[in-house]
């Protein structure tokens, strides 16, 4: 129990290193004002595949291959791969498993996801189960759309208040003995249900979810918003961010200026009609590591607390009357 | 790297115990050879609720609670909850970690993931990570059904080749400091595609992954078949298990009377009409727990190999013309 602090959270005894990473970001992403950041991105969002889901499997694989070749690595230097999607049966994390031939670890946190991933991937290699540890997510829109809500060749309008999944994917390795913005604690969240029902506002399903995480986080490690340079959420979009500021008020924190929403970083939301911002498994997972982890190795920022929020609906259960719960998992990242 | 063993297989320093185990059967499972060893038989495949996928559901939280009775335990006396089953989303372990309200980690291996939760929970445990973990899978033969090929109302005729999706759920507690079997070493295995693409015959596409998992274990672990009393998959059934004992003998070993499937114990398919015998995450899971744990602890087996084998197949993958990739992951139990 060496690693234990406090009642949901956990340090690291060797500070396992992000050593590299790779995303791979669609056409619309490659219009906002993150483009300069990612590594590839595609000029329409078939990638050359014949279906949208042979493409997001496509992009998770190649910016899994694309985080280990930056450090010149091959699949079998790795000991585990772990990953998930939003598609039914993380069709696109099997298949990309397929291709890499990597010892597999299949997740499914919904958009809490890639944090999961990052935690397990890190106590993984902090425990002495691997050296190297290669994780990745992914989420496309047309794929999410019509499998989460309606073909987008429906035309079906959206309310203003919902988000726009992205075409985004995201892949980090972690290495026991390199050098990299370290994990240095993580807390593990609950499911969190406060009763939303609308498939279309996952920013309110999830703020209390995120609220609770930080909340326990601070409680468990003994820190404040001021231990952070900067608190970063994976994509609560417009509503969902302006939730967790009430909720963490009402706490006693004011997180205005020191929260910052991946889901509100990726578009230009003046020019790009995304409504309450973007979503989906790539959301933090690209924005965190082309834009934040870079920041981080440029010494911009020295210690970040990174949350990734899940909702966990399903169409199934939804359509059964069920509300959405949700998740959150919070990383320490530490500039080295 | 301490506990890595060859390529890719791993040991445990402290050897967490599996303390406690719960499965609730549906009511065909009750007819089976097995009736006595579970904790729970349902009256009705409903178990009380208004839909299938909700008395899934509750039969792994209910499973995992019992879990936790039978050693006194509250679900906050436990870090981790390790779940997942075969349902879009993993909505049957979302739920149920709603309900449990413990820091969750959502996995999704199909049947695969039972061990798959196993080993990454004794790694946790482990690796320091936390006292105990709570670990569960279902699966549910109506929501199976519907979800994956034919809703049953339909009647649509199985081939003779086709599984049995059982109604089951099982959990399991580790400990890293109480008394029960101890979990010694794992082996994590890739993802393996020998191009079934016949979504009713998942022995056959399961069989190849159990194979390259089980010659790896031996192979890392300079371990033959006679280093086991027991080597157990999970859901093989009648054609995966002579598919992979046919591939096992070509490469040198045969496990003939060594080899016990759990899909093929759970059933008296004299008298029973389950084809080529049971599947589903719920049946590794299931009969793990309820038979070998419990022959075990009397002294009957001292060192067992338990696979569990998925077939990562999709509805939507299939529609599009891919093959099923399938995994399978090991773990060897020892009697204490």
């Amino acid at each position: 129990m060496s690693n234990r602090v406090g009642k949901q959270s956990f340090c690291f005894s060797n500070l396992p290193a992000i050593v590299s990473g790779a995303t791979i970001a669609g056409p619309e992403e490659g219009k906002g004002p993150l483009a300069a950041s990612f590594d590839w991105i595609l000029d329409e969002p078939l990638f050359g595949e014949k279906t949208w889901e042979m493409a997001e499997r496509k992009m998770l694989e190649e910016s899994a291959k694309l985080a280990l070749r930056k450090v010149n690595l091959q699949p079998q230097d790795v000991e585990f791969f772990l990953a998930g999607d939003l598609l039914n049966q993380i069709i696109s994390a099997n298949y990309a498993a397929r291709g890499l031939e990597i010892p597999f670890i299949g997740l499914f946190g919904a958009c809490s996801t890639f944090v999961e991933a990052l935690l397990l991937g890190a106590m993984l290699v902090d425990g002495g189960f691997a050296r190297r540890v290669l994780l990745a997510s992914s989420s496309h829109h047309m794929t999410a759309e019509r499998q989460f809500r309606f073909p987008i060749e429906q035309g079906v309008q959206r309310p203003l208040y919902s988000q726009w999944t992205v075409t985004v994917s995201g892949a980090l390795l972690l290495d026991a003995e390199g050098n990299g913005p370290r994990v240095v604690q993580g807390t593990m969240g609950k499911v969190v249900d406060l009763g939303v029902s609308d498939i279309n506002n996952m920013g309110a399903a999830m703020a209390p979810a995120a609220a609770d995480t930080i909340l326990t986080h601070f409680q468990d490690t003994g820190t404040n918003p001021d231990s952070y340079d900067l608190i970063i959420t994976g994509d609560l979009g417009e509503i969902g961010s302006a939730s967790l500021l009430k909720l963490l008020r009402m706490r006693g924190y004011d997180l205005e200026g020191k929260l910052q929403d991946c889901g509100l970083l990726i578009y230009d939301r003046e020019k790009q009609d995304v409504h309450a911002g973007g979503s989906g498994c790539g959301c933090a997972a690209g924005v965190f590591t082309a834009w934040f982890l870079n920041k981080m190795r440029e010494g911009l920022y020295h210690k970040i607390l990174f949350l990734a929020t899940g909702a966990l609906m399903s169409p199934t259960s939804s359509q059964q009357g069920e509300t959405i719960p949700a998740v959150a998992h919070a990383a320490v990242i530490s500039a080295g």
